[in-house]
């Protein structure tokens, strides 16, 4: 057994308590209860402090406190729910709020990142030397960071600022289904280099049995100074066996892989997709018509990964995980790209202008990773080896019409 | 080019006229004209002939004729509408109805079936001997017949009672928004033995290079007896390109592969996949579960074709074609069987009732496919390595509650 003679236990932190991030610390916080042996049974949230009014709807609301803002983290604590990001869930007990990102984050061998985009880096600033050195990481903030330079993987961000090595969570993960125990599945890319002895061997990258170096690779060069620090050995390994007992629950199948670039790409790739079924799928023009669009972006995906990721991504990562086909299913059936760029057809109106009557202040991701990929493959002069991402993109700029997908994705052997 | 020197041209005649085969035969009506130097201009189109009354809602209804009922094969010639089975939808003029089925496929070396799965036989046993020797065949009609004694795929069913070659078309195509010339796309499997000098090298089967025989399948034993008649020279050589040329339109684009068991197997298959997303859905359980469920059951198509057609299906047929990822896609958004296994579920009503109530005197192919499977499976003692496929069976059978699934589904390591 990967645990005898281990001495110490994991301790694990969700940064983050959002809607899926809440999400996260349920189910982990499950799972380390059913796993006593291998995880600590206190789960730390960090939760960004807000004041919060309990609304009416709620079955915590209480007409003498109606109109005193509490505190989010306290409401968490004490109520086990997050009335404002996860209402009507019951949170395990074993879920502790805390609003002191570095406090409960501190000792923590497993840190599972789930927070917006745009937060990561800044977080990541403030917990810089203050975690363990042998921690490992999960980014379930799916996502790269592309422009014209190159690309990033969100995890290799991560893993690049803290010094640790960081893999990625990512499948047709709607959070609120989760959240209710509705079955679903995930992807967990973890794949640490081979110098932490008792962690899975790295079946993917050639140059990764070389180098004990974060995340290698070949795409982003200045990502491979930082060395990692062996896990001690009183802690049980952190295989992907045992990762797998800190995610996989009854109604959460999880499957493991190795390739961090093609989980991560494929959770960005994805919402360029979803925006072309809804194009397509605003012209009236049918199923065949939305699973031909969906198919022709998966082998873009597939062709993407080969690229620019030619040591790391594999084609089945894209095909036959949750991560990937399953993932554009449930974003070209019913996500927020789909939704908007469907209306923006059906109404004439652009898509920027639906974002803003629609979302409320949010922003769609689709829209910006197709110009931020349009912008690097532009820099690459690879445009035309991706017709519909390129696609996606000038319908965007208004230089397109969503009828001209067909002839412009048409094969020309 | 591939028809120098060619004297003659392939004449095609569409061996049906209903929905499918009507839409099948305006493409390649068009096709032939656009490519008059290999095909005949003429298509032939073999219709079962019947009395059809003019409905009131057709643009061709006449109120003094309106009761006086007319042959079928007569009203598709005359007004070039198949007014019962394709309605609103003018043909190309070079559509030729033909009742007789021996004179329609009088000299044709290219025979395209389009049959319900029950008549092909019958069809067959009428042709045999009646067409040209060197004649070739696709079928679009899709399936297998699979029992305990073994797995048949239709084509090779159809080319074999015919002693001729046989292909495969199958893909996410919803007959009626072909015909309307929406986008979508298909997948074409043509892969003649070599001695046929001038066709396509097999890319797949080691064994077809040893032995010209038709369709050579390891499982299926008692059908390697008929010898393929080459086609002369003087016709234009039946290459993938020109097969291409044959199907694909600007609305739907066509791509070429060798793997005749792979794209028979997908169109089969996905109708049980498309019960167990169904059922799920049915329970209101969300995008991710039909997402996963979805992914599962690709993942159980690629390991069927790896099970009992080693040497011919290929994992990317399934993963990444439109007869297989996209056609699943398809079925699984709105299809028959997608429908009914919901409302079954919906209405706690058996499937067999849903089918009664719902598909005017119509059977799901679903459910016989999964009965046929599940036959062949238990067979071969290999049901648990298919627990989705044999999942849905029992759900039929009333031995499992589709609540079930997640569990049954679980993977084990």
């Amino acid at each position: 057994m990967a645990t005898l003679g281990a001495q110490k236990k994991h301790k694990v932190t969700v940064v983050g308590s959002g809607n899926w991030g809440t999400t996260m610390a349920k189910l982990v916080a499950e799972n380390v209860v059913a796993h006593p042996k291998l995880f600590e049974e206190k789960v730390q949230m960090w939760v960004y402090e807000e004041d919060v009014t309990i609304p009416k709807d709620s079955r915590h609301y209480n007409s003498e406190r109606a109109d005193q803002p509490q505190k989010l983290s306290q409401l968490i604590n004490n109520l086990h729910e997050n009335i404002k990001y996860l209402p009507n869930i019951t949170l395990p007990s074993n879920v502790i709020a805390n609003t002191d990102l570095v406090d409960s984050c501190k000792d923590s061998t497993i840190l599972i990142f789930v927070l917006p985009h745009q937060f990561i880096g800044k977080v990541c600033d403030q917990l810089k030397g203050k975690i363990v050195p042998y921690a490992r990481a999960i980014s379930c903030t799916k996502g790269v960071d592309v422009s014209e330079k190159g690309i990033q993987l969100l995890c290799e961000s991560i893993g690049k600022k803290l010094s640790i090595y960081c893999g990625a969570l990512s499948g047709a993960n709607i959070a609120s289904e989760i959240a209710k125990e509705l079955y679903s599945e995930t992807t967990v890319a973890y794949d640490p280099p081979p110098m932490d002895s008792r962690a899975p061997t790295p079946k993917v990258s050639p140059s990764s049995s070389q180098v004990d170096l974060i995340n290698p690779s070949k795409e982003v060069p200045g990502q491979r100074s930082a060395r990692l620090v062996p896990l001690p050995t009183e802690y049980p390994a952190l295989s992907h066996e045992n990762i797998r007992k800190l995610f996989h629950r009854p109604y959460f199948h999880v499957r493991l892989v190795s390739d961090v670039a093609g989980v991560s790409l494929g959770g960005a790739l994805k919402n360029i997709i979803a925006l072309a079924a809804g194009f397509v799928d605003g012209l009236g023009w049918g199923d065949n018509a939305k699973a031909a669009v969906m198919r022709v972006g998966i082998l873009e995906m597939v062709k993407f990964g080969k690229a620019f990721f030619a040591e790391s991504a594999h084609t089945s990562t894209f095909t036959e995980e949750s991560c990937g086909v399953a993932d554009v299913i449930t974003s070209c059936m019913g996500g927020r790209n789909f939704r908007c760029a469907k209306m923006s057809v059906e109404r004439g109106e652009s898509i920027g202008e639906i974002e803003e009557k629609e979302l409320n202040g949010q922003k769609l991701q689709g829209t910006s990773t197709a110009y931020e990929v349009n912008a690097f493959l532009k820099s690459k002069g690879m445009e035309g080896d991706f017709p519909l991402f390129t696609a996606v993109y000038h319908i965007l700029e208004g230089k397109l019409k969503p009828e001209q997908i067909p002839e412009i994705i048409e094969p020309k052997d």
